[in-house]
């Protein structure tokens, strides 16, 4: 496991230490970086021993990272209060439940911008945890599954701290694109046309006079837990491909579409295996993370290339990936991730997004983030760089959950991260509704027609009829009703009537 | 009037005709795209004769434009019945009626991408109508004091009729940077490093078998009606140039500052006016819209350089600009729309934005467009491109109006435009609050002391309060709650409790 050829700057095999010894140089309210994004290249060891020693004294920092941990880290350590912030992502359960206490402070962040505030405003990182495959003799370390905030962190923490992941080949080298984007006012534009377009090194920059520690592992990435497609979203992405193929017929887009991205979860994996049949062919990705569906797609073919910032997978996608570095090194790249997201580039390539939403409403506003208008889920975390800036910005969701009970196209979304603005096509199982360039009340009567629920349909229509009568305006709206199938779940269960 | 000397093109003069002949071209459910932007280079003559028309026949049409229009056009037309749906931006008080009442369509766009819409979904303009200074020999016109859309419109429309303004000095020329962006997948980056830097053209191409009609007018922009400052535009102004000067002294900004992007209205004038005390110089503006101030700073040499989308100014500005067009000509450009408020370049230069909020909540999420949630004021305008992917997002407004018997500032705003990831610094007459870094309870409170108006702080307060108690959450709400104070003005006519 200590594998010291994986340390090829001479002189760094003293840093060379336990978890536990490394988790001393943690002190109380300090800010830290760390590396891990979507459950892909955390820290496996470092972390967890710093949740151990918070158990027995007074030990809270301000934790950032790239987005998820896996592992459990973010549980342990919100179980060892050990965490005073966290920022910019989560989705642990643990955590989350803390954070809705009002016990932990979360800073939900548009993924791009984490990197912008570490380099232009937040306090310097004291320390810096990144996982790494090994260290190059320039001291230069080359990461692992995903790259994420590493970048910014290694440019400007006061220490760092490497764990160097021996589960990990010395072969993932030239799988990354790194690149630092230069301070303001001395931003130069970044020169990418297309997903395959490589502008950096392979390796992230670091001054060895800045490592503290370094600690060995061998435990693989939490593996991805996907759902198998269901009937729900198998219809859900039969809509869509169902568009695509209408949109290529109308010529708007050609069977190579655009760069897609793709939010995390089963309904992208759902849509993504879509694409395998019909004449798509020469696809490309630019996206955040890359799931199995990605490298099925392009093992068949239909996938050109793939640009994401980390590599989500499960058990067996992760050994075939391993097992294929010198294939798949040629098809796919991992960016930091204020470039996977940097939001001229979402706009300059054209980016067909797709992200899941919690809840939308009559108009086509989206809730990422929040259950009720107050309980935080996971966090925008890219949506909103996406759904922004791409040509076309999809949101899919059920039309109902809990047996029906609880309708996700309602009168007004609680919470708002994507206003009608921003999406241009809602999708649920039961259909989908084309809102581009319609107003306020178009969008309406088409998203109640094609998406609801038909439990709740009549009385969204109700809604809207009664709202423009009663109120009228751009937007028609009840503002006393607007919240109330809210109110009726939490007092009774459901969002029907009974 | 009929300088035939601004058609310098072989062949054109044919196409010369008054506006009510050229009003004959238009027809029934027409897609019509007309230039114009803030009030400025829009047409002076050919909108009005459609209204004419509009009057006595069936004819309505789909209006596109860079933004809004100046001279009662959109309310003539509006009052012909002339408009079927309106895009992407509008600011006229009887428009905005028929718009409310739901008697017109209004699709609301950020303004960078009506254009992407253009060439990419709308159908197809069938009849484009700009303003131009003159027409070249190769066909390509000049500009006036804005670009908006018309590049597209020019590069798209089925035909296009040219109103050339003989009140514009044909020494206009070189004002403009016109830059058509390649169609999908075809884009490449645009090189605009710093706001003075030119990538363009001085003309917009136009197939000159394209023109249908050119018409004389010799009328000027409407000018800016531009309130005074008052005490509460002076206060907000003087908090921001107190935390600008902050910024300064704590090294996260030079006294150069970064480009400033400055909506329209009074408060942005006063700021401004406010960066020509204090040590700042070597200013730049990437912005929308030049306004009075623009040139004031300009001639005061403290701004090095302007870049907008259009002019719009007092009269007695516009006429120092026209008398110093050689000055001027080396200090501001005006470019296309979808390039003043590209989101890539918007982060690229790491702009500071300055927009109006119509009412702000605890939590900072802002409400540019909606009165009570349902009536629209004017649109979102540029103002999400910018606040989305700005370096710094700053929002400004009164903390009450109307014998402060309406809070700016509530528990919950009644529409979202803009949310609480996008807002960095909120400003009020009574303080600023610095929110980069801050988790959602940390927020609230730093609003509600900073910038509550007093008569409603201590309301405000107990509402977080008594929200985190009664329900928690990452963003504590009580959702029967949360619109009370909409639905209490509406009711007593006030929103403080009687
Ligand atoms: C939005 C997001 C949470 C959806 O996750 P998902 O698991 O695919 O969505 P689902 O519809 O299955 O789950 C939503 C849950 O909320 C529940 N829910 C929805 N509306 C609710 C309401 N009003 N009250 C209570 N519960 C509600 C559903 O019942 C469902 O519960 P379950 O998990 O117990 O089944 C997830 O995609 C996310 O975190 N997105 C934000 C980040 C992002 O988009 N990143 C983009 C790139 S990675
Ligand atoms: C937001 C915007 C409308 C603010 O305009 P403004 O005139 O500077 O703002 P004010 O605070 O003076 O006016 C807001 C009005 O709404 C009223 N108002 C605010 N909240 C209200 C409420 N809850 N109920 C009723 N009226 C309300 C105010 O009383 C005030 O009325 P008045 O005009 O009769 O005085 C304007 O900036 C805008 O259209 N912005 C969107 C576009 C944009 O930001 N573009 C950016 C680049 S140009």
């Amino acid at each position: 496991m200590k594998d010291l050829s994986r340390i090829r700057r001479a002189g760094l095999e003293q840093k060379v230490m336990t978890a536990d010894e490394a988790a001393l140089l943690f002190s109380h309210q300090m800010v830290v970086g760390a590396s891990g994004f979507t459950k892909a290249g955390d820290s496996k060891e470092v972390l967890k021993a710093l949740a151990r020693r918070a158990k027995n004294e007074t030990l809270q920092v301000t934790l950032i990272t790239g987005a998820s941990l896996g592992h459990d880290t973010d549980a342990r350590l919100a179980e060892a209060n050990a965490l005073y912030k966290r920022m910019p992502f989560q989705v642990d359960r643990v955590l989350r439940e803390k954070i809705n206490k009002g016990n932990i402070l979360f800073t939900d962040q548009h993924l791009s911008e984490t990197a912008e505030l570490i380099h232009g405003y937040l306090p310097y990182i004291d320390l810096a945890v990144i996982e790494a495959a090994y260290i190059e003799e320039d001291g230069s370390i080359v990461p692992t599954t995903s790259v994420g905030n590493s970048v910014s962190f290694a440019a400007t923490a006061k220490k760092v701290i490497i764990e160097i992941n021996t589960a990990v080949p010395c072969e993932i080298y030239g799988l990354h694109d790194i690149f630092l984007q230069e301070n303001y006012p001395h931003r130069n534009f970044i020169p990418i046309i297309s997903a395959e377009v490589r502008v950096g090194r392979k390796s992230i920059a670091l001054d060895p006079e800045k490592i503290a520690a370094i600690v060995f592992t061998h435990q693989t990435d939490s593996p991805a837990d996907i759902a198998p497609p269901d009937a729900k979203t198998t219809a859900i992405a039969a809509h869509l491909i169902n568009f695509f193929e209408n949109e290529v017929k109308t010529g708007r887009l050609t069977d190579r579409l655009l760069p897609l991205q793709a939010g995390i979860g089963k309904v992208a994996n759902a849509v993504l295996a879509g694409l395998e049949k019909g004449n798509f062919y020469d696809l490309s990705m630019y996206s955040e993370v890359l799931q199995d569906s990605t490298f099925d797609l392009i093992d068949s073919g239909k996938l050109r290339f793939a640009s994401a910032s980390s590599i989500t997978v499960s058990e067996s996608c992760y050994k075939r990936i391993f097992d294929n570095l010198d294939t798949y090194r040629e098809k796919i790249v991992l960016r930091p991730q204020n470039i996977s997201n940097a939001p001229g580039l979402i706009r300059r390539l054209g980016i067909i997004a797709i992200n899941t939403a919690i809840e939308f409403d009559i108009y086509g506003n989206v809730n990422s983030t929040h259950i009720a208008g107050t309980h935080i889920m996971n966090g925008i975390g890219g949506s909103g760089d996406f759904a922004r800036n791409a040509y076309l910005s999809i949101f899919v969701t059920q039309a109902a959950s809990k047996e029906d009970k609880i309708s996700h196209l309602l009168p007004m979304v609680s919470h708002v991260d994507h206003n009608e603005h921003d999406v241009d096509v809602l999708v649920t199982d039961f259909g989908l509704a084309d809102l581009r360039g319609l107003a306020p009340r178009e969008r309406a009567l088409l998203i109640i027609n094609n998406c609801a629920h038909p439990d709740y349909k009549q009385e969204l229509l109700s809604y809207f009829e009664r709202a423009c009568e009663l109120r009228q305006g751009q937007t028609p709206h009840i503002l006393e009703e607007a919240f109330s199938w809210h109110t009726r779940l939490r007092e009774t269960g459901t969002m029907k009537r009974i």
